[in-house]
């Protein structure tokens, strides 16, 4: 069983993420860099790397866990109350993130810290949610982002 | 809200996971080069690891995934589909246990990608469970015991 | 053989880098959430790395790096020449910088992405040196800084 | 400046390692699960990894580092009897190396533990080798070889 593009970008959908949204982030974070670029370029580069199989499974994995909080699903009534209070120390999150981010190289790594510490965009919207649970999705989003930014400095 | 000690113990118990099962892997990775190693030095360094945050984050994650995966819980039914057949490339199962190694160093990593190639243990009886799934769990252990023993590995 | 505590510090001091630098960085990332620290825990907390292996051994790989580039002492002419000219692509600095963070957990990596892209204080002087190559050093004290920060956020 | 394909090559083999002992370790490790795997595919899936940036990047600073060792040209003195000696919790050459497997996902990691574990073929005899010092270079051919394996596993 593999999952496919359309699946994976119809979660992001359902989590009100557009891909266009995530552009947004790499354009902006690559821009000083690269004047030329285009958004065009930026979405494109967004949608590379959600082809790629270890980040689809990750995106499949973060909203299943952040759906199964919102929807009070967890079996884990400990592991439910922290990610429903998005624990700042959990780090699973962050973790399930990096792995996108690893694919990329160092430059990857670090656009992801800095988007996850300013939270531009869309990841502001999705942060600040204050009532649906989106403890996965946000550093997701986040990690998505940095790759394809990261993707379009190793191209130019 | 704090996982606690107890707790993570207990949720490794319901995976039929023993610390003594833990820590004889710990035990087999270091006693070639600690000759004097003992088995309760071993047990208390799997305690150990087993009292970090990151740790107990991890461990009830992957416990969470498995029995939502076990149970037919999950909402998406292509991650339920993957999970079900531990599908050999899935990669966030090692991912999540990559992240307790990190905390130990390099030799935390290099025992963890042995220990998962070998299947030694408690690894193996879960991992050739035809019955239960324990995509997470196998390889939660297998990142315990190579910690422990990086742990060890640093202390003598 | 091992390297020593003073050792690692006489280290930075020949590279300009003073423990107040850096816990200065690790002050300023965690006062937003800690509003009681103190720069006297934050030089506490940055003197706990330092006396870390895994952290002594990078950076004295990092310092003798930066070293050999600048007294033109490479053998490979084009690594020499590659690190002279601090290609943004690079990557192994990152690597060797964030091998520091691994140890202390994903907040000590969003923190050293961050810092990384900001380049506050010590950061900026190493980074904008154009004299002096330091392409090595100035992602070593960010990481510092970054785990430093994420040692506090994890004790308060 | 960049470094050429050619260049890394020629570094492998003034390191004595040619693009076939690494290819061999890279079938030896995939063929139980390809069956119908031929050298020539795994030899491909080297020079793939060998044309990355980042791949190239981490072995020329590994070969640096270790050639600096070999000719006592290291400054700092205790990093030179360090490398020298091969201290197993030395931990920067395994960072380097892993440096090259994230690259290619958790495969290529879980892989490299196994080969750094039990050493066969080009790695058992670089590590072997008591008169020339090769502590990087051993764990980059492992990382080269298990991101190759992990490149056919992801094709097939």
């Amino acid at each position: 069983m593999d999952v496919s593009y359309e699946q994976v970008v119809d979660i992001l959908k359902s989590e009100r993420v557009e891909i266009e949204d995530i552009a947004k982030l790499a354009y902006d974070l690559q821009k000083p860099y690269i004047p030329d670029l285009t958004l065009k370029e930026a979405i494109d580069s967004v949608k590379c790397v959600l082809s790629k199989r270890e980040v689809m499974n990750a995106i499949m994995v973060g909203a299943e866990l952040d759906s199964s909080a919102r929807e009070n699903r967890m079996k884990n009534k400990t592991l439910q109350a922290i990610i429903e209070e998005d624990a700042g120390l959990f780090g699973v999150d962050e973790i399930v993130a990096l792995s996108i981010c690893n694919v990329y190289g160092s430059i990857a790594l670090t656009n992801f810290g800095y988007i996850d510490k300013i939270k531009p965009g869309i990841i502001g919207v999705l942060n600040g949610d204050q009532i649906r649970c989106n403890v996965f999705m946000d550093d997701i989003v986040g990690a998505i982002a940095a790759s394809a930014a990261s993707r379009l400095a190793h191209r130019h």
